[in-house]
């Protein structure tokens, strides 16, 4: 394995205990939407976004344990949009990573309550003083996490993703459209790191433009991957995006000028970096990554 | 009007305009997702919540500027756990205070985004320093409001209300399955009040047990008013839960049983909150109206 993937299975680990950890099982008709909530999360996901705030975080050297806990709520907050999303309701997804999603292993109205779960606990985990002591800190941890995640985020970003209007977006509406659903939150995972660390504003601007740059990245290769990649190593149907005449960013840039644009954004991203020299260097591996990915 | 009508008014114009302004409509695809927000939470409810928190915090002579921001979290989660509980999956409810639902009037994907969207509000308007100026303060109604809201409280009591089980639950049960869905909501309404308000335990204790009674009475009221209101006053079908053969305070009791055992409740909640005199006052009047009720 190379540097990057050890940190990567390193830091899963973590944060699978963490998540483990956090949301105990328990007994009774109550602890059914606690098996739900942790069968979402702890799904073997890559935990890209815990994993850029802790290299965030690092380069302040705020203790890992702060940054995995904060880490733990971004990753809480990427479930439950998972959960939610693959609903009938909306994206009426039966597989997400191999396995049936929530609302198929359970059901539907279990799938509701664990996204809900997910999302109060991940503002529950930030609040606690174990994620840092000063509560200056968790308050704007907190009010940040809300507004990557709510209408003017994630939740808005939703909304455009399954309104009528969302076929006929041009390149800007796309790009847009990605900045809020994916793009907040992949953000936010950089920007909670700058915050735990008290970073100055001149950092903390160079973690969010890498973060931007590396979450648009990371959409054009989605995109890439679903038009051209196998059901089998992505653990979920392809092709979704053409058949259901979305606009995408392939659409609108075509195969090779996906990828390079692509390209072009990750080298932006890296250059963003150049301040934290060479403490950077996972982070910037991390953006490369994001080129490479298979699923 | 007499003197609890008026402050009831008064607060609930309060609220209306807080939360009009804390989420003002915007344009766009992504306007929608607010529209429907927006639509949930401004529906003319008594906010019996934020009343709890605003006269709690009365007590302790915490600007009222606070408390009403702290209340108006509060009614968010409310409403957000009222669109989620209605939708198909769930109640499968089509009124809701003689309107259409949100899943009616918009679609359910909306109605799960405006759902997800209120509660992430929630922790943003807590977030804010315009709620507090010590972030201790704000982090610990942070944390109060996720443990009151998560799988521990009202997402735990909605997943055993629909659970196979529900239909046989004891008296025991019930009393467990109320303390979860709405009585850890109530319940800390008047705890965060206590927490603005800096109060000594004695005094948050006497607050807690106050709206632990207060939640309990509001439920077996809830009960009989299924069982014997008239769907007109109440703006929803009645004869529910006798229809869906559900367990209840009412058939575990009988009529007059309930409402003997509510009016008991109630008493001693005006006991618990001696300490405070006469500046209780507002709230006794508040827990004696949940006898008088009928919506």
């Amino acid at each position: 394995m190379d540097t990057l993937q050890l940190a990567l299975a390193r830091n899963a680990e973590a944060i699978g205990g963490l998540l483990d950890r956090l949301q105990p099982a328990r007994p009774g008709a109550q602890g059914r939407v606690v098996e739900a909530m942790r069968y979402a999360a702890l799904n073997g996901g890559k935990r890209l976004r815990p994993f850029l705030t802790v290299e965030s975080a690092r380069l302040f050297g705020v203790p890992e344990s702060y940054a995995l806990r904060a880490g733990t709520a971004l990753e809480m907050v990427h479930c439950y949009s998972l959960v939610h999303d693959d609903l009938p309701a909306m994206d009426d997804s039966d597989l997400r990573r191999g396995q049936p999603t929530v609302h198929i292993e359970f059901d539907e109205a279990v799938a509701i309550l664990a996204g809900d779960g997910l999302l109060t606990e991940a503002f529950a985990v930030l609040a606690d003083p174990e994620t840092h002591p000063d509560p200056a800190i968790r308050a704007e941890l907190i009010a940040g996490l809300a507004a990557a995640a709510g209408a003017d985020g994630m939740v808005g970003g939703q909304m455009i993703d399954i309104s009528p209007e969302r076929n006929d977006l041009d390149l800007a509406g796309i790009t847009e459209l990605q900045s809020l659903k994916t793009g907040a939150l992949i953000t936010f995972a950089c920007e909670a790191g700058a915050i735990l660390g008290r970073a100055s504003a001149a950092e903390r601007q160079a973690l969010v433009g890498f973060a931007q740059d590396l979450g648009l990245a990371f959409q054009i290769v989605d995109d890439l991957l679903d038009a051209e990649g196998s059901a089998a190593e992505l653990g979920k149907p392809t092709g979704q995006d053409e058949a259901m005449g979305k606009a995408t960013f392939v659409g609108q840039l075509g195969r090779e000028g996906a990828r390079q644009r692509a390209e072009e954004i990750v080298a932006r991203a890296h250059a963003q970096l150049a301040l934290f020299g060479e403490r950077a260097e996972l982070l910037c591996l991390a953006a490369s990554f994001v080129l490479q990915r298979r699923s």
